[in-house]
């Protein structure tokens, strides 16, 4: 991890964000994939315009992209690429998805960017530095206890039954009007800003996760699986980001996923 | 209805505005009302800005608010005000909440707004007009079959056990990430705007919908409740916007409200 790493992704989310703007609310084919989420010409440019610098500036190093796949497979340095997390927020013109960048090195995440290209925001997170919002430090919030906490998660469709028991027992120990659904990638971005207290989430792929930890944790909050395990590239895609780090265990508790 | 009303109209969404965003993303106060909504400082000066106008400039109408309730209610013209219509998305930090702004004739409402104030949008529907977005003329989409809609609801918890049977009834037909979460208002604006196709919602008070049909039907679509019924003063509050005329039919049937 270099400075030139943290210039080199934040010029991967100008090169994406200068992709998908001309698609913002306005026309671009689609189509489903074999998962049944869906694909634009706004991500597909947008991750071939990040491969094409990262494979131009670190030719060793490995690559993983929603979209294109991966390269280098053996590399201990690993790109790890989602260029539009939240594609049904982008389809639907709304100006909550992201643009999402991992480092990861021997399968840590190191640094990670959520890029907001039409509000223009950013969360930058390097392992063992301050997260950043749109370069000034972002701080993740005290939160005394759970039934004060705001809850976000993108839809209750990515919950199977077993799944939606876990949510739903934590759902119940905050107000029920705290709990904001939709969001995706911004929602853990505002995690880090001290807007949202807590993000519970199942069914990630290691494009949608990676970037995200060294940012929660960067603001001074804490992102681990439903076992409070912390994230790596083999972890099953059960995901909490937790704002204040003195609650985790009242989380894990109101989960109750240990058996 | 005169060219002052509309002049007036957007008059009040710029208080509004110029109210809510020194609190966004800012320290507030907020706190839990008796139907467990919450209400915040930003809602407080918003509402309160927006009837110093009215009573200035109109004196004999009528104002429906949501936190500082009626005053005139005999009379016939009735301004219905919602400050910040999401407001657990304003707490939440995310700019997809919306102030809400009806002008209602004899219990119908001849004008509404939903303004953005973040990020500074505005959709503006008039009786007999075409709907404006941003001062541009909006148009809802074509939409040749439900499969292919997005499909918008702020929450799932806002439906009870017999309302959640009609909605996932109406979920089935539309492809499952197609089915976006959170929104509040703004899904409203993004049918008029041709980005949304369906919203299905239930629960709603005055103060949520009196604004939107006139917004969603000058842009070529059509709000109703679940019977198909149109939206007025004593609707139930079980509301649809739908963004194709064309689709009507199928989506009340889809939902099979009709007994």
């Amino acid at each position: 991890m270099t400075p030139k790493d943290i210039s080199l992704a934040e010029q991967l989310a100008e090169a994406a964000g200068e992709a998908i703007r001309p698609f913002f609310r306005a026309k671009f084919d689609q189509e489903a994939k074999s998962d049944s989420t869906f694909v634009t010409e706004a991500d597909r440019a947008a991750e071939a315009a990040m491969r094409k610098i990262i494979e131009a500036e670190c030719p060793e190093d490995g690559i993983v992209g929603e979209e294109y796949g991966s390269i280098n497979e053996g590399a201990s340095r690993q790109w790890i690429l989602d260029p539009i997390d939240g594609t049904t927020s982008f389809i639907a013109g709304r100006p909550i998805f992201g643009t999402l960048i991992a480092l990861m090195q021997d399968g840590w995440p190191v640094l990670g960017i959520i890029d907001q290209p039409i509000a223009r925001e950013r969360w930058l997170g390097v392992v063992g530095r301050p997260t950043l919002f749109n370069g000034e430090p972002a701080k993740t919030s005290r939160c005394r206890d759970l039934k004060d906490a705001v809850l976000a998660t993108t839809t209750p469709h990515q919950f199977d039954e077993h799944d939606a028991e876990h949510f739903m027992s934590l759902a119940g120990k905050v107000a029920p009007r705290k709990i904001i659904y939709g969001g995706d990638c911004y929602n853990y971005g505002l995690v880090a800003s001290g807007h949202v207290d807590v993000v519970c989430e199942a069914g990630l792929m290691l494009h949608d996760f990676a970037a995200l930890a060294p940012i929660v944790d960067g603001a001074g909050g804490m992102m681990c699986d439903w076992n409070g395990e912390p994230l790596h590239a083999e972890a099953d895609g059960h995901v909490l980001a937790i704002g204040d780090q003195a609650r985790v265990d009242d989380v894990l508790e109101a989960m109750a996923c240990h058996h």
